[in-house]
């Protein structure tokens, strides 16, 4: 067998790619602009020829290929993304080489690498959660993803934590992603900061976004302003900041008693951007949380530790999966991991 | 192997027990008061000689024991109920007779039943909902219900569906078995009618209650109303009713929204004395359900079909599984669950 995997994870904007070795090192990474404005077709090529070169770097014929594609997918399939516009493309669409793949959903994926490699390698049961453009959740359960019947599990950023509360761009009203996602939060500062009523960004409906854009601009013209801005500006005390600050804690609480009620987690893994902000956003938030909770403790917060990794690293354990070594990941030690950086 | 295993559900009111047959025959049903008032080593002696009793009823040594109890509990101790305030029972204290015996959690077995004999048959994941004097709800995936990490999953009757609403008796604001469950519909209707403001039953702060009590009388010592006789001046068109009612559906639909964002289920198995009131409850909740959902289809509504006999068919796939057949109930013909019934 091939000594390595090429990984790639899937985002609307970009694609990062790797080459895993059996015992976790990391080879190498590289990283390429998703064309997603050239039509599903040219994303599938873009793929492939990424493969392709990884593949050559690597010199050789991988053991397998992992992906972590966004929207609805099962392992052999990417059924559907409203973001990247693709229906039903075969995994083996994807790879130029004569190779097993893997496919698996892009935050579902995240999840799986923090679950095996990252903050919950000593746990089984918790919540990953990347609070990025938008906020999707990866439920794990006995240490692998939980997609639900149909693939449309973990929408945890569209449970509705205020019933009368503000529209969300999906057509809900009161969403937690309308709150508290990066992007959600720079809005309503600069709203309120121009005077304007705040409405959501109409990007922000897909599940795929989660795990970047910290540092996205608000659509609001007059004030551009991130989120990461508006966590400094609360730490400052700004009134204003403050109080969207303050809305996206008390919106996450919600979101997360309810999620710790229904499926009492071990732990709650925060990712993405607006996690970066540490604790002026993780110790209100486990205070609030708890207040929430009458009859029961709450779960303990915990940084996600792979950072931008995590699609890439998933996406090297499905690749493993593919070859025919489904505990790849479990004796991988984790300083190989902290070595690697995402070019 | 002897033929029949002893099933027990355990409820804070009443036990129910049976003799169940290998092909999943129900040989006899009996019931007993469970005499909580005198305190948990009572409950534990009620429960020894009820399996002796039936035991004995059947002619010899069952094959295995099931029970199941209210509270925290794993497959071998009854960690801990509030409402029986048992703590740390192993789960031979139950049994006078040397066979092996398994525990489960009362709501989780009702739900195994549905899920093995009864409305969750075809499908693998499920919400099994039963709606009584409390709500909780079992979480089945894969078949199996899922305690979470700790067993105190499936607390949906307390998850935060309106989060400025009124106070429930668990001390939390707004939980949905304040508006929903059968005595906050009989409550709500009776203060509403008295003129009082709402304060909910301080009894209803346990899992354990969600399986019966359709009919019990609401706190408002001047108005007794039941649940289900609101249910009837809703459908008569009383506007006070028509509220109250109106305020349970809306809670619900918020809650089984939250449900299926969160987990993807093929369906949702309504249970207990609510649902009893058949249409007047899912018609409206179906729609609203929906309504609430802008990007995806609400999953079915079913009716739980297995009624009070679930806990007690739950306990018997318990105590076949206990004696060594962990299949039992697969080919189990659903006539004879049909002609079931407990005393």
């Amino acid at each position: 067998m091939s000594s390595f995997v090429v990984a790639l994870d899937v985002g609307g904007t970009s694609m990062k790619g790797g080459l895993v070795g059996r015992s976790g090192e990391i080879i190498l990474t590289d990283r390429r602009v998703t064309p997603r404005d050239k039509g599903p077709a040219a994303v599938v090529g873009a793929i492939r020829s990424f493969i392709d070169e990884l593949a050559v770097a690597g010199g050789g014929t991988p053991a397998g290929v992992g992906l972590a594609v966004p929207g609805l997918v099962t392992a052999d399939t990417a059924l559907y993304s409203a973001n990247i516009g693709w229906r039903d493309v075969p995994a083996a669409d994807f790879v130029p080489l004569d190779v097993p793949v893997m496919l698996g959903h892009d935050v579902r994926t995240g999840g799986l690498a923090e679950s095996v490699l990252g903050a919950g390698r000593e746990i089984s049961d918790f919540l990953f959660l990347p609070i990025g453009t938008g906020i999707a959740g990866a439920i794990i359960l006995k240490g692998e993803p939980y997609g639900g019947t149909s693939g449309w599990g973990g929408e945890i950023g569209h449970i509705p934590v205020f019933p009368t509360g503000e529209p969300c761009a999906c057509g809900q009203i009161g969403c937690l992603e309308t709150y508290a996602s990066a992007s959600a939060v720079a809005r309503r500062y600069s709203a309120r900061v121009a005077g304007t009523p705040t409405s959501p960004d109409a990007s922000a409906t897909s599940a795929s976004r989660a795990s970047s854009s910290f540092a996205a601009t608000a659509a609001s013209p007059g004030v551009p302003v991130t989120a990461e801005q508006v966590a400094a500006l609360t730490a400052s005390g700004d009134p204003v900041a403050m109080e969207v600050w303050d809305d996206a804690v008390e919106a996450l609480s919600f979101a997360l008693a309810t999620y710790t009620l229904l499926l009492d987690p071990a732990a709650i893994v925060l990712g993405g951007g607006l996690a970066e902000a540490g604790r002026i956003l993780s110790d209100p938030l486990a205070e609030r949380l708890q207040e929430r909770l009458a009859f029961r403790d709450a779960p303990p917060l915990r940084s996600a530790v792979l950072g931008m990794r995590a699609g890439m690293l998933g996406a090297a354990l499905l690749g493993w999966r593919a070859a025919g070594v489904p505990d790849a990941g479990a004796t991988w030690p984790l300083d190989v991991l902290k070595s690697s950086r995402v070019a």
